[in-house]
């Protein structure tokens, strides 16, 4: 078994294209972007949990239910096609356009957008992009990436050649986040290829995995989104039999899925709007996962927490005070905190960790804190983000 | 029935008096505060649903099972007297010498601290300040709101005057919060005293009531504190029968506390760290009271909607957006939204108000949001503050 890393990103499989325009939705140099597979494949998405959905989360979470088979995947930025008056009408429109020109059913085509909220598509706009897409499709993922960032400040790419015994296949993925990133994903694209054999129940197990360890344990400002998607589709080309259980190939796809997942999500907190720190919390010895959960969460939420990060400060109080209102069974006098490796907090106390010592660990740009709940045996992690002026001025700034 | 503003704060009760002095705990003129009460009294409180309490509130907590009678109340701030070792302790060092100095028992005295988590609390040095603060009994409310405050920039008073049918009473109250405040209390002290006749069993519902229409519905930052405390003592003297049930003098006593905590909850958002609006967010026609409580705290204490409102950006789409990952049932479809009087998201779509309206609407100082879930009967409303750079900078540059 052997994995090594690529930057090939979506392109790593070979009969996958990729292609971008600009719509003219932004100020950006391209704004559109488009997946094509000229194999079959096998597809799936994990999509927000929001009640508020946008209509192409709608939309392809239907188109899913009878159809795998994905070719192509068109994607804006500039616009959500969210709470507007338009949102099938665009979609239909631009899906008959592509069908029809690339010769594929519309039902075939997958839909993304990300953008701002409550304005009617300009969909004619990208019907008018729709040749040069076709026309310049290649190795384009670089762009591609770019080309669906909103307030991003760099593309996210990742790709993995993996080796099964003598069967070889790729994984790649591309992902956007930035601002309103959310355990259960905020305005959060991923797009992932890959051309291991594997049957759609099993896709689908993987996706879910590796999203639950991934992208839904990713905090920048606790708010998640209408759009949120994460699609993966695999070609099915590689060697392999057709992985229709939970056999150890399947483990090591899984694993190594998620594994790009969780690649692409840390990339996300570290561009959290104004960002300065990737934090990760670790919770060990809570009563349930639930709790565990809770508790993580409540930490990574915590305003007070990010910007006493952001602030380098070791404030182990703001930490204990966050675990405290967590809705989860805690005993004050089991639970230690450490701070990197340092302990904080231990039986309801302080503990006699140096100032110092911590002072200067947080100072580094990655930080970590363990929590010990000490009555069980469940654990739960997440990553997230300072919070810094910057936050506040792109968000405040940022006008409808 | 009548009501009218006094000036009088907690010293509206002739037989109830205030001090303030230094103990050095902090750079401030005063950093502890007494309340003393001549008369006999019963007392109520209510406290943090933090799991993590400071000493004194397990301390009270326990000290009000047992005894209502309060005569003192002590208080300091610079130190919360939380998470470190010798709370218990100081605690009892401070009640056994103002015990003896008062001449009361020392389970006579309610004790309360606010300020920074898991240092050892000096108290010799408040012991040191107890012939100061007994010396200077006197009508030093505004002090002693000063005395209790950590960041807040201006302390917080208010008193009524009440009349019931040639009855009179009066309620007066201090408070102090600003940072970490959050709908189940953060950082958070009150001090109420009246003179109504009222059994301890009223008493305690009227107080539960009235904290949870009031600094139960407040959010600055979402986090809770292992201090929070609200504290009532009434001496009794006022010419009423002693009301013992749901009684229309009851009523009318329970609205009236209601207002005050009202009132001085919104002062504690509108000092809010860095705030400059006051918010409101009114939910009703939810399908269950939970329903409505979790939509309106979601929608306060988002991070996005509160840097919208920063920014004087009218950007209803992040207020869908946390109705839509609240934990409570909405249909888009029957949903509305209203920023100030305007619809700007109806039945799945974005209203036709015009923006110019809007913006100008967003420059008030106090902004309302009105959301109609449209599919039952329950309501619940808070108020929150912004979060502007100076929340950032206040919460990143205070260093443990």
């Amino acid at each position: 078994m052997k994995v090594k890393e690529s930057n090939k990103s979506i392109n790593i499989i070979s009969s996958i294209k990729t292609s971008v325009a600009s719509a003219q939705l932004t100020q950006k140099p391209y704004d559109v972007g488009l997946i094509l597979s000229t194999k079959e494949t096998v597809a799936s998405a994990v999509f927000t949990k929001n009640k508020i959905k946008a209509a192409p989360v709608l939309y392809d979470m239907e188109l899913l239910k009878s159809n795998t088979d994905i070719r192509a995947v068109v994607v804006n930025s500039g616009n959500a096609n969210a709470c507007n008056s338009n949102g099938f009408e665009a979609i239909e429109s631009i899906t008959n356009n592509l069908s029809k020109k690339l010769n594929i059913d519309k039902r075939q085509i997958f839909v993304a957008s990300t953008g701002i909220i409550g304005e009617d598509l300009p969909y004619e706009k990208i019907n008018s992009s729709l040749d040069t897409l076709i026309n310049s499709l290649g190795e384009h993922s670089g762009e591609f990436a770019k080309s669906i960032m909103t307030t991003d400040t760099y593309p996210k790419e990742y790709a993995l050649e993996c080796s099964f015994f003598g069967t070889t296949f790729g994984i790649g993925g591309v992902a956007k986040g930035a601002g309103m990133i959310h355990p259960n994903m905020g305005t959060m694209l991923g797009f992932i290829t890959t051309d291991i054999n594997i049957s759609k129940d099993m896709l689908d197990r993987a996706l879910q995995h590796a999203v639950n360890h991934s992208f839904n344990r990713i905090s920048v400002d606790g708010d998640t989104s209408t759009n949120d998607t994460v699609f993966i589709m695999s070609t099915k080309e590689a060697k392999n039999d057709e992985i229709t259980d939970d056999s150890e190939i399947y483990r090591f796809f899984e694993d190594n899925l998620t594994h790009l997942c969780t690649h692409l999500a840390k990339m996300i907190v570290k561009d959290g709007e104004g960002a300065t720190k990737l934090a990760e919390v670790i919770v060990v010895g809570a009563e349930s996962p639930n709790d565990a959960n809770n508790i993580a969460r409540s930490v990574a939420n915590s305003l007070l927490v990010k910007t006493a990060i952001f602030g380098q400060d070791p404030n182990w109080g703001r930490i204990v005070d966050a675990i405290g209102y967590a809705d989860a069974n805690i005993h004050p006098d089991k639970l230690k905190v450490y701070i990197g490796d340092f302990p904080v907090f231990e039986r309801g106390k302080k503990s006699n960790t140096k100032k110092g010592l911590l002072d200067e660990y947080m100072k580094n740009s990655e930080i970590k804190i363990l929590i010990d709940i000490g009555i069980g045996t469940s654990s739960y992690n997440m990553w997230f983000s300072d919070i810094s002026y910057d936050y506040v001025k792109i968000n405040a700034e940022y006008h409808t």
